[in-house]
């Protein structure tokens, strides 16, 4: 992709509001645009991000037997008064049309629970793995740092049906690990992870978060220094040790919720009569499973945690492009004319080898303002084009994370890529 | 994907208010399922043909250098009264939150002109293509015929910024092309596809409908005998002959709409400001074009169009999987193991070699119900395994669309179809 042909412009100031790295580093680098509180347009290199971790998380739906689906915005009314929600969810955006009243789904137990009941009549229908990545709403009112906290995002929502306790209770862990899998693939490293404890409402002991340590995170939660667990705000102010190991040793550290699971239990199945006929011949309620990743916010929370002074830090799974060429100017008309030729070869290369570019042709960019970009956009690989790696007939290879410099000949750099990305 | 893990069902009866073709064989095939008027759930099998429009949709969009982004649904009312939209428009769902008011985005040029002109300085900005794959909501007070007329659509939105009318016009044709590519590809025929010509409202003579023919379309089309080229209502009410070669020898068809192109001109730039400087430093207005396709309606035209008394017949580009494998029933236990196995042998050698496959492992459904099933869902290989092609180690391969019937060796079938759906 050509740099100037882009939509998106990087800014040199963030908005004023903004203190966040994720809300100034996206904002300045233009991956996205701020529309008003809380609402946010992804701009199309933050589309491609949303885009990579919207396959990697659908491949580990799949892997663990989920079917896609895709249910409405549109709440009718009736829906949320079976559960009682319309009432008792301050969040829920409403509105009407003539008689009819409506709301935005925040969440869709309401919709799929009744939707699974046309389908689910014996034992033999469960268990059942339904998932989805579409728009939820929410009115936030603390709507702030960024993407972290919106009114208007991408969920993943998987919701999974159990004939058995048991069955529930393997499946819940099945999921914990897979989510473990997705935080990691993205680039929220181990060590900024944390499986935590939080409340599980009326028909759970427990539910729990998955926390990424930052700064920027709205959630305080408490790390056992024994077993490594956390448990969130609730549960520390009701129980002083740890649920996991008993130990009462915590550290405390700031965090954004990037996940959640939770075993719902039979708390909908009752509402809308969720049964199935058992082996025995006898009618049970379904058990429930609800498993959610806000994608955006997860994307906010990766910049989160890679980033340093210049700009982002991409993970290799999720950049917009591998690679990034910076042809630079010269006064030297022969010279220039080199470097565009030399470049615009390695461009064709590479994109050619199945490698993602972005090339910088703007021409009015001196070098030092093309560095700038390149570190605040944040993709992987730089490659640099001027007189002095021309005159030894070389493209210098430049790593975002490490800062870490090569010289290589054009062959030398497409096969270290193409090693890299070219599977 | 064995069927009976599969999130749908097939039933005999179709929801009593519904006639048209999509509905009632979307519905019926586990496809879709209605939650209200107007607003309805894709279930997995018709997520998977979503998917594959939506792919078709997007690789043209790229193939004429559209950018894809995303824009919210929400939109803030100031938007709207800046175009005066906000009052007239009847069908705009709107909400409130506190002292604040939205709109839920019907169409986006009243986000994404102001977004442009973040980014639009000089004429080398131009032209720009940006396009989305989103969510649209519209007060749908004649919600029916199935998808066709809905509340909530998933919509391709194309929207193009050029710097002279003539680049507008040369664009505009362009994508008038590959609108007809997209239609075709999708399994519109050409003999049932009209470019139709419609209002072009206050700022462009005319603009362009693409019309599926079909009884269950809502719209009259005046096709001219002479060039082939279509009117719709309104333009044949006050012009009595073809704007495209001058006849006035017209055939009347009922038809839906599935595409619309449309010449916005400075409509919407003037309203925000949308400018650039021109070579010559002056400030000019941007010109706009925008561009739709709603993908669900497009589904369902597809199925209005491919479909016979059985059910549907899916295009191959479309269809939620390539073949359909049949093992039937035997009381004779030696055989039904030998249908079993020879079937799981198929199922995996089609489906290792790229090829996707649903396989109907329904233990207590009988032949004729599996072969009305089939049909009604109408993938496009039907492979029955029985007692039958057994003895002479055959199976049985069906095309849905011609109904003929082959007798294959088990290699000869993987053979035809990896010939066709392996790349």
């Amino acid at each position: 992709m050509f740099q100037s042909k882009l939509f998106s412009r990087t800014s040199r100031e963030a908005a004023k509001e903004e203190k966040s790295a994720n809300a100034v580093f996206l904002e300045r680098a233009g991956f996205i645009d701020k529309l008003s509180s809380g609402i946010y347009s992804f701009l199309p290199l933050g589309f491609m991000v949303l885009k990579k971790i919207e396959g990697i998380i659908r491949q580990e739906m799949q892997g663990i037997g989920g079917q896609e689906l895709l249910l409405p915005a549109l709440h009718p009314k009736l829906f949320w008064q079976e559960t009682k929600r319309w009432d008792s969810m301050d969040d829920l955006y409403k509105l009407k049309e003539g008689e009819k009243e409506f709301a935005l789904g925040p969440t869709h137990e309401e919709i799929i629970v009744p939707l699974a009941k046309k389908f689910i009549k014996a034992e033999n229908d469960l268990p059942l793995y339904l998932y989805q990545i579409q728009t939820k709403f929410r009115k936030e009112k603390r709507a702030k740092s960024g993407i972290l906290r919106v009114k208007e995002f991408i969920m993943k929502d998987l919701y999974s049906f159990h004939s058995s306790q048991e069955d529930l209770d393997r499946y819940y862990e099945k999921v914990k690990r897979s989510y473990f899998k997705i935080f990691q693939k993205v680039g929220i490293k181990k060590q900024f992870l944390y499986l935590t404890y939080a409340s599980g409402g009326s028909f759970s002991k427990y539910s729990h978060e998955f926390q990424a340590l930052t700064p920027a995170g709205e959630d305080t939660i408490y790390i056992c220094k024994k077993c490594g667990i956390a448990v969130n705000k609730e549960i520390k102010s009701k129980t002083p040790s740890c649920p996991n190991c008993g130990s009462k040793n915590f550290e405390v550290k700031k965090a954004v919720e990037i996940g959640n699971i939770f075993k719902l239990k039979t708390k909908f199945s009752e509402p809308f009569g969720l049964t199935f006929t058992n082996k025995q011949g006898e009618k049970k309620f379904v058990l429930m499973g609800c498993y959610g990743i806000g994608l955006g916010r997860l994307l906010g929370a990766v910049v989160e945690l890679n980033n340093d002074s210049k700009g982002i830090i991409w993970p290799d799974s999720i950049a917009p492009f591998n690679a990034h060429i910076l042809p630079l100017q010269s006064s030297n008309k022969a010279a220039a004319k080199s470097i565009e030729n030399y470049s615009k070869k390695l461009y064709s290369d590479l994109t050619k080898a199945g490698i993602s570019v972005l090339y910088d042709d703007r021409k009015n960019k001196a070098a030092g303002e093309k560095f700038v970009d390149a570190d605040l956009i944040g993709i992987p690989w730089r490659l640099v084009v001027s007189e002095k790696t021309l005159e030894k007939q070389m493209v210098e290879l430049k790593e975002r994370s490490s800062g870490r410099i090569k010289l290589l000949k054009k062959r030398e750099a497409l096969n270290f890529l193409k090693k890299k990305y070219v599977k």
